[in-house]
């Protein structure tokens, strides 16, 4: 049916999995779980997530560092100054980067320092970026358009396949529809979906699909449930501090919550969430306080 | 904020659990699990349908008797008679019924016939069957319309419960988006939404959401998951017979399996399926053969 | 393609034409302006009214007795009383009257008091109801329901039709769909669809719409321009009083200047505007002073 | 209300008018017609399209060279060959033209060879080609992202006149919803609020909306009436041969008709249909016919 042959089930009757790291994957047994802020704000920031978040465990770190905001006067990210902030926060804890490139000019750079480059939802038909990602030798997160239908979203896919690059996972992320009450819809029949007509990792952002952080943990029990093969999910260490998307994100202490109460249910589906990470969490810890022991916390939010 | 005092979770901290039978209740530890046809056809097709599912075991048949068609010119069900079918499945097997009610006038017949009485998506904000029913004794499953917001579906509610009769269950089946691919977008987000505002039980229809039976399954795992009372899933001894919605029926033994891999996702949000009908197997399946025995198998569709 | 062979374009060469009066049609060269508030509150109120716009010209009035509210504690409408008041009105200013009918039960009371009866938009598949209207030797008024496709509204009318009544105008009033700045989408895709596919006569509702009076004189000069049989329009002699949709009405002043800005779209199309009531303006204004010598001035807004 | 107070009507009392050419402007009296196909095809088609519609009149002339598809195997455009048949065609035709740009790096082939850049609803939020073209000093036709709301529309035209360009014009074009019948939904509504909140010109595309030759002209008529500064259409000399979006172009003679049908609803609302384009007629059939008569007419349908 789909114009998309290297996409669908029957190009590939293995189910595709992909490597973050060595012992990082997705579309096997083991969960990918992404958490982490909405943008990129400081290094405190990241440091506190990462070190909080890397026992929980989560598996990879999320942070934007170039943001698409409706107004031109948002907070647009730090840009090269945030990247370094990844690349320090990903060497320091050994945890697999994923963040947000927006046009062509980016990606040498993002390819060179994070570990996943993501393809926002407003981009999921900016065929030419999708073109160049299919030259990188990257994994690709592309989430799906806030109106895409199905269809778009495979073929969507297949731009970046068929340029060469079988690396892609794709995100569903709530789709745009009447109700205010939530921001998104979360569409777990199109995960179902996806699962079913492609060989692709699917994963599922409740996050932004819901918009209010007290739906997000029961939203990301149903994903697994249905067969998701990982979440991204916001969190912040001062959720009412975010620059972005406040009202969505979870504190940290949720955040581990969360990754604790989906154990039972990825179990009950023949799923696992890692026992712990690599990274021996009194380290962490340690090296978290030696950090700050050395510099002043400040604020660096929209000043770089 | 909702114009909606009695639904409200503010009206009462106690979950309200409402009981179809002295055995049977939504809204507690047990999960409630209606499965059956689209439409009551004939007798033999019920009792094909009860036999084998009291086992499963679900707790409660559906079928519809009076049908909601998009055009005049399609089954519009078997009426008095279907409504009789009813009953005598729900005497031999002892299994709570629901059916659809359209009107008014068909209350009374109803009422008395089954144990739990539904109004379609359709009919969610046909206000004055909405008060009738609030003087009935029976409950209510009321199922969201097809573009209702959550305030819309909280306020229809809020009509039933204000007009007398609070034992009210409110039912997510999907609602309508653009994506052909699937036949309406299941919301989760709303049950989650509403499991936190109202203090009613919330099921889930998969069947209708979805449209296709190979989603079904895993759509219903989510909705377990993110915290539903219960499920409603349409299920048929020939699914691709059906004269209605063949195309989303799963067949009987599909139905069965389906249950059974409901357990752990269940036991993992600290929820349970009953582990037996008080019914006992193999009394069911001799009444079954008895029953095939003294009558030629007819078809009755449509003609009665 | 449709089920509905007596509602389509083949069913009949000719475009029907409706008869609401004597002298006032629907479907013809003629264009079919009906004008009010959204309820009918008091007598003065509807005097206000009737007395200014019977000369703006408008063909026809509208106003609720049966309000469908989607809260159970907003102003459900006067009932009886406010058909009184619409027959009063009618009497006195030789104007044809349009108000909804919620129920069967309420059909006998309505159909002799009006000309027009409509049904809303949450029971264009209460499929009890129009087949009660089916029956009626009255011209209705379908609106079409907020997520109906066209093929949904089409089959609608022919559950009317079927039954016996072919007096049925349709009314396209905006769909539900994502964007708060205005409160539904207007549709006139649909309704150049249903000029095309059906031969009933097609209206339209700016103002609902719309939600906000300010967006209201532009779509109505579209959808004349796009081939609409004529208009429903909400107007208020205070709207910023109105008991409901206050944001949407138009002040009766803006509405006469409506009528106004209407002529050349119309005759752009080959359509007119009737160039005056057949009621003289001064009797009007006459026999309105005298009903307000008579009685004092009192609001009777929801304590009939 | 809105972060965009470049674009906001508070920010500019006058209405912008944006010029074309010497004589072709958009926002004042005059109409602005844009016609044409989907994609440039070959020379002869443009040709055609040109030396036909030059005296319609239409004022602009529309050919994509870079085409969004949905799939990577779909034909993507002539590309810079195309930009070739798009500059003989205005240099011959003086008419000046408008072709969509899809990344940073065609922007400077195409400024220097059209005179109006499109940017399509799938690249409403690609940000960073806003931002681009902010520096462009070249007018910008910005089409509705296919669910963007009003808000975002008007903060990404804010994207490009912050970075310094403010002749940019809107283009309403349809959105998704539920119904299969269209397309796509005009939301003329839209059109109205933008008229009112911003001071650019706003211009509709019923072709994308409607998505069947049948209906576009209605809304055509339609989106003048209610106060469009201008239409873009595609139509093309075979449409049934049309290498996509065949079922909705116009056929040259269907597009001539229309704009004759327009200028009677232009002077109902003050606005003007130019009489006679600068070419003359004759002139422009002489010239097409040498054309014809040097080269044999070939079709170069995907294969440039």
């Amino acid at each position: 049916m789909l114009d998309a042959k290297l996409t669908s089930k029957s190009h590939s009757h293995h189910q595709t999995i992909i490597k973050l790291t060595a012992d990082i994957t997705v579309g096997g047994e083991d969960l990918l779980i992404i958490g982490g802020p909405c943008a990129v704000e400081s290094l405190e920031q990241m440091e506190a997530v990462a070190s909080q978040l890397a026992t929980a465990p989560i598996q990879a770190l999320r942070g934007g560092v170039y943001k698409p905001r409706t107004s031109p006067y948002a907070f647009q990210g730090l840009g090269l100054a945030g990247l370094e902030i990844l690349k320090a926060v990903r060497r320091r804890y050994g945890l697999p980067v994923v963040t947000e490139v927006m046009s062509i000019d980016q990606i040498e750079a993002i390819a060179e320092s994070v570990d996943l480059l993501q393809v926002g939802s407003r981009n999921m038909q900016n065929f030419d970026l999708l073109k160049a990602l299919g030259e990188v030798n990257k994994p690709v997160l592309l989430k799906r358009g806030l109106a895409a239908t199905i269809e778009e979203f495979v073929c969507a896919a297949e731009y970046i396949l068929s340029h060469g690059n079988s690396q892609v996972i794709l995100c569903e992320r709530g789709i745009r529809s009447f109700d205010p009450y939530t921001r998104n819809v979360l569409d777990l029949g199109a995960v179902v979906a996806l699962k079913q007509i492609t060989h692709l990792p699917v994963i599922v952002d409740p996050s932004h699909a819901a918009g209010k952080r007290e739906l997000v943990p029961d939203l990301a029990k149903a994903a697994i449930a249905c067969g998701a093969d990982g979440l991204i999910i916001e969190c912040h260490p001062e959720p009412e501090k975010s620059v972005s998307d406040a009202r969505q994100a979870l504190s940290l202490e949720e955040m581990v919550e969360l990754v604790q109460s989906l154990r039972p249910i990825a179990a009950a589906v023949g799923r696992r969430v890692l026992n712990k990470s690599k990274v021996n969490a009194s380290t962490l810890r340690q090296s978290f306080r030696a950090l700050q022991a050395q510099r002043p916390v400040k604020s660096q939010k929209g000043k770089t």
